[in-house]
């Protein structure tokens, strides 16, 4: 009668917290996200029962279906692991499932994790919010969480990194709308694919060759001049001010 | 001959990750800033030397201080723990000690935290994108990091969520700066001081009294429509759009 919305961690199992794998050791059945990576699933016992909700492209599996999926199981099972990549309420619509088990009187906990939004920078060596180059960080994704277009110009501040998530397929309107907001064409920008896993890749340009640099979801795109420092990198680490 | 650059999250020993406490475990010395949750603390063997390198107004402890620390000791050492509440990087200056290790040739790694900016605010049942309610979030922080005055009135957006970090001090200034940026008085604000431990306490209230809200260091703020809701309480959810 406990349904735990836990966040994964960007990657492999070393980056989920102690908390979350130990509920998932302890979990009856896992209800998971698409790209959760193999080695945490595999830190759910031998009994537990598995399920993938990954939404896909044309998909029999939406939001509310999951909603109804987990209160089913909540009221079932006495212990359920709802298991969401990087943290699970950063556009995560962990909101969401949490409401829906709320109303319908299950108790729930939320179990936070290390998102993707600052972690796969990390992976990149970029420190988002490194001194002297940026004051914070705006994080968005490249999809409204509705479906609708989301128009990010506005978004635009040459202080600020700005991180953008889910927007791999979308980023030729996006670059169209960074720069018509006031992005310099020549501000930095990294994609980081599949960040803390073996197969992570980084690759590098500025926005206006954002849209023809060679990568693929998941990714993480980070905009603004941290993009171009590599703290495992000494060259450009040297260009970094003290 | 190792630095490991580790988050410890944002509270009790639960929530760093499984690579952290593994590390911990493992550490000859564990350097660690003041405000780390005593029970994190303990995930160190018996026999690793801690060191508590916090600063402290008026203290000894400056930035580049540390840096020759952590030098010293990775010259000296095999394996170095450098503990950082939250994740190490989210104006934590992991980038600076990460470049005073690359400059004296120690090899470092990173392993990213929880950060406190949005699981601070999770903990409260405060979703920082909830849909409907905000298109992303900025994180900035209260002090700006040389020192100096940073003005955060060109950081005000209605669609964005605003995560304030090290701000309990400061907020009677940021508070007008917001409302100079043009931020309704009457936007919601939370503040949510000693996250994820025992001692957490929540305040929630409006822009133009957040002045007069009493919480103390450390604390996270949030300001805008996501502040007024919480996940845990029913008549908050009903109000949810759907």
């Amino acid at each position: 009668m406990t349904v735990y919305l836990v966040g994964a961690g960007p990657g492999e199992a070393d980056l989920i917290t102690r908390k979350g794998a130990r509920l998932l050791a302890e979990a009856q059945v896992v209800v998971h996200d698409r790209l959760i990576d193999p080695s945490v699933l595999r830190l759910a016992g031998d009994d537990a029962e598995l399920i993938d909700v990954g939404k896909r492209p044309g998909g029999a599996n939406t939001q509310p279906m999951i909603n109804e999926l987990l209160v089913a199981l909540g009221l079932r099972y006495s212990m359920v692991v709802r298991l969401k990549g990087g943290d699970p309420f950063l556009f995560g619509r962990g909101g969401e499932e949490a409401r829906a088990l709320q109303e319908a009187g299950i108790s729930f906990e939320i179990v936070p994790g290390v998102t993707s939004a600052l972690s796969a920078p990390l992976a990149a060596g970029i420190p988002v919010t490194h001194r002297g180059f940026s004051s914070g960080v705006t994080i968005v994704t490249g999809h409204a969480q509705d479906g609708s277009t989301l128009d990010i110009s506005g978004f635009v501040d040459p202080r600020l990194t700005l991180v953008l998530l889910m927007a791999v397929s979308n980023r030729e309107r996006i670059v169209a709308q960074l720069l018509r907001g006031g992005l310099a064409p020549q501000t930095p920008v990294a994609a980081i694919e599949s960040a803390w896993t073996p197969s992570q890749r980084v690759v590098r340009g500025k926005i206006d060759t954002l849209a023809s640099l060679e990568f693929s979801s998941p990714a993480v795109i980070v905009v603004g001049a941290v993009a171009a420092l590599d703290l495992c990198d000494l060259r450009s680490v040297a260009s970094l001010i003290s």
